[in-house]
Parts: structure tokens; C-alpha cells; sequence
């Protein structure tokens, strides 16, 4: 039976990576690459230079362009929204399934590495799982550190107060509706989540990185009203410097706010 | 100035901490160990086997029963529960500041060792902060693999659905209410907080793990009406087998289900 390993490369430094994910990059016969087009500079190095230093010297690389996904402005419908990202996945599960037929021996073991964690706003095991349905594999999965760990261990702060709730969600989600927990982490934001929490004059404290455990990291933590504005300028700098940048940010609120 | 690293252990195995967290380990004069009662075999090995493999030569054990905390039943008012865990931190901090002026050397690095992230649900950091009041080091922390993203790589799947806000709590939170958000994850559940779930009738699917990459590791999947009785069954086995069990799931309503 052919086996698919997903590894978490966390921010992409081998040391930032597990033994066991090293273990794993070293098993694998073919690495599969679904580029997507924002392809920037140092995620494309990053990868390269942990299949080049890790895999194995038989090891081959297969790339394909990653189908592109239909454009889903924010002022569309939620069902829309989901239904486009369902049939991109459709899309890559069909590329990725004909790629393991064609490519991959019976007793061979192929991989994917995927930023940070598999488990947390990756679509990488969804797709598999649809895959699964057009070729024979096993998944084996190995967890890598995520961005949010990166940011509260940068931060030096839990994740959460004593005993909280707290919720882990997207730009796109709080673009539409501030989380009605007190505490929330925001992945995926492309800045209009910010933007809408600070329209809204949400009262409490931002912590905030981007491109952590990386070269170009930059760290901003404060009540939001204060240091929310200085956070796009930020974000824009490190773009504009690395090529690339990808963020997250954990917010509270103030104690004795409303919630 | 002495340095304290706070470095993610993940489930305490080798191959499952990153080279950094290694690295970090190879850096610290003085290890602390604040032991509390629970004292399970299995972890205080996993624990000394670390540091003995990754410590330098001249590392330094330091150990000190933890404080205990009153105990807090279900049934006290949460302010109370707060109240008495804030009590706790201060003891253990007040202990640690302690610890740190008298046994680390103002050049030293000293290292505190914890299970899975110190983001996640542990209290590491909020007492290295309160104890920065009564002792002069800085704090760097490590990350490590958490429970819970064992749990998804175990059942290889994602934590959340596409764009969907997934909320972090606690047993004793899900005790009290059961969460607003479709997906919830559940962390220090003394068994209560699935009890609860139970009772009320909840319909969705649970993903369940408990000694998550350890030789006693479970897991157990289904919709929870079906797999759910099983889970205090198999948290009982794992525990007379063990002699310990921490478990971690991952509950998701049935689609078009409530909420």
C-alpha cells in the first residue's frame, strides 16, 4: 500500500522542525510541490532546502502548478465562500490523486509538506481525504509547530488566561463578527479582520506577529486601540522587504469589557 | 542577567521535540523540577531521561514539591476556582523567584521543562511572570507539539472545518455550558466536561485520544452517542495500566445540527 506522509515544517527552519518530521522527510521516495502562484522567494527556498538537506539521496521531486482557486470576495455569501474553497479542493484532490497513481510505486512512501501544522487551517488533509477516493494510500500525518505557538512563545505569553475559552479563527470571520469569546486567535487575516475589529472600536489588547521564526520577524503587542493602526504599516514593510508575509495575531478583551 | 527558558516538551518522547527545544536543553546550568503529587512514573522518567540525554555535562538538577492547590469542586462558583488557582500561582512563583536568586548564578541559564506548549492550558508562564516581581531573569520560551495536535495527527484530520472559528476550552468549561462554536476542543477534562456533553444529548462527532504518543496511546472516534460510553471505559483502562492518563478531544456538531 502506498503511503502519503504530511509533514509540519513549521516556519520552515530546520531547527524548528521534530526529529520525527526529519525522520519522515528522510522516508519519503517522491515529494510532491503544488505550487501556488504567490510563490515567494524565501517559503520556496525554505522547503527546498529542507528536501535537499533532509530527503533522501534516491528521493524525487514531482511539481505541479496548483489549480487556482476562484476569486472570493469578502462581500460574498458564506455559502459561496465555502462552496469556491470546496471546488478548488475538488480540483487539487483530482491533481493530487492522479499524481500518486502515476508517480508513486505500490511500495513507495510520498510526502507533502505543509507550513506549519497540518491540523490547523490547512487544507492539505481535506484534500487527501477526497483524493482517497480516486487512489489507494495510507495518510500518516506529522504535526509541526504552528505560527500561533511561534507568536505567544515570541510574545513569551499562554495562549490563554486561567481556565478561558479561547477561540481560534479566521480574517474572514472576524471581518464579519467580532468572536464572542473573550479571546481570540486570528489566522488567515489578509488585514480586513483587523481593520473591522478596530472600526469597531473593539476595547483590549493585541498581541501580533508576522513572518515569525523567520529573518523578516516582527512583533507588535499592545492595547489595540493604540497599536492597532501601527500594525498595517508593519505588515506593508515586511511584505515589501521579504516578498512575502503571513501573520497572526491573538486579541482580549480589556478586563471588566463587555463579553 | 540569568536567563529561565520555559521549553515545550511535547508528550515528553525524543523524536517528538524540536532541535531548538534540544538545543535549549543543552544550554540550561540548572534544571527546575516542581514536582507535584500526581508524580507518574512514565513522566517523571520521560522528563529525566530528556534532560539526562540533552543536559551538558555540568547541568544541575534542582527539585521542590510543587505547592498544592486547595481543591476546587465542580460545583464552586468560578470566581472562586480562579480565585484559588491565582492563589496557587502565587505560592509557586514566590517559590520559584526563590529558587531562582538563590541557585542560579547572575551568568547562569536556567530551564523548566513542560508538557506539550507552555501556551496551551499551562500555567508555567503566568508564574515566571508574577515571579519576575521578586527576581531579576528574562524569560525565552521553546515551543512543543501539543496534545491536541497529536490527537489530529493520530486521526489525521484537520482541526477545523473550511473557515470555520474552532473554539479551545476546558473540561470544566464544557461541565458548566456546552460551547457556542460548531467545533470545540477539550483540554483537562477530568471526565466531567464529556459527561456533561453526554447528558445534555449533544449530537456530533468526538475524536478522542488519551496518552497521546506514548506506549499507552488510544484513540477513539464516532458520533459521540455511539463512541461515547466507551471513552470513561478506555480512560479507565489507560489509567490502571498507566498509572496515569491525560486525554484531549475534539467535538464537532452533526451537520445541520444546532448552532
Amino acid at each position: 500500500m502506498r503511503a502519503v506522509l504530511v509533514i509540519g515544517i513549521g516556519m520552515g527552519a530546520p531547527d524548528g522542525l521534530t526529529f520525527r518530521a526529519v525522520e519522515a522527510l528522510g522516508q519519503a521516495d517522491v515529494f510532491f510541490l503544488l505550487d501556488k502562484s504567490e510563490g515567494a522567494g524565501d517559503l520556496v527556498t525554505a522547503r527546498q532546502a529542507l528536501i535537499a538537506r533532509f530527503g533522501k539521496p534516491s528521493h524525487r521531486v514531482v511539481r505541479a502548478p496548483s489549480p487556482k482557486r476562484a476569486p472570493a470576495p469578502l462581500d460574498t455569501a458564506r455559502k459561496t465562500y465555502e462552496g469556491a474553497v470546496a471546488d478548488w479542493h475538488d480540483a487539487r484532490a483530482h491533481l493530487l490523486a492522479g499524481l500518486i497513481a502515476t508517480e508513486l510505486a505500490e511500495d513507495e512512501t510520498g510526502a507533502l509538506l505543509v507550513w506549519g501544522d497540518p491540523m490547523l487551517y490547512d487544507s492539505t488533509l481535506r484534500v487527501l481525504e477526497r483524493a482517497q477516493g480516486q487512489a489507494d494510500f495510507n495518510i500518516e500525518v506529522f504535526p509541526g509547530v504552528t505560527a500561533l505557538q511561534m507568536l505567544c512563545a515570541a510574545h513569551a505569553i499562554p495562549l490563554n488566561a486561567i481556565g478561558e475559552e479561547v477561540a481560534l479563527t479566521t480574517g474572514r470571520n472576524v471581518a464579519a463578527a467580532t468572536p464572542q469569546a473573550r479571546a481570540f486567535a486570528v489566522l488567515l487575516d489578509d488585514g480586513s479582520g483587523l481593520a473591522a475589529l478596530m472600526a469597531r472600536g473593539f476595547d483590549g489588547h493585541i498581541w501580533w506577529g508576522a513572518n515569525l521564526g523567520t529573518a523578516g520577524e516582527v512583533l507588535l503587542a499592545g492595547r489595540l486601540g493604540e497599536v492597532g493602526p501601527a500594525i498595517p504599516e508593519a505588515r506593508a514593510r515586511v511584505k515589501a522587504a521579504r516578498g512575502w508575509v503571513m501573520d497572526v495575531w491573538l486579541a482580549r478583551v480589556a478586563p471588566g469589557g463587555p463579553g
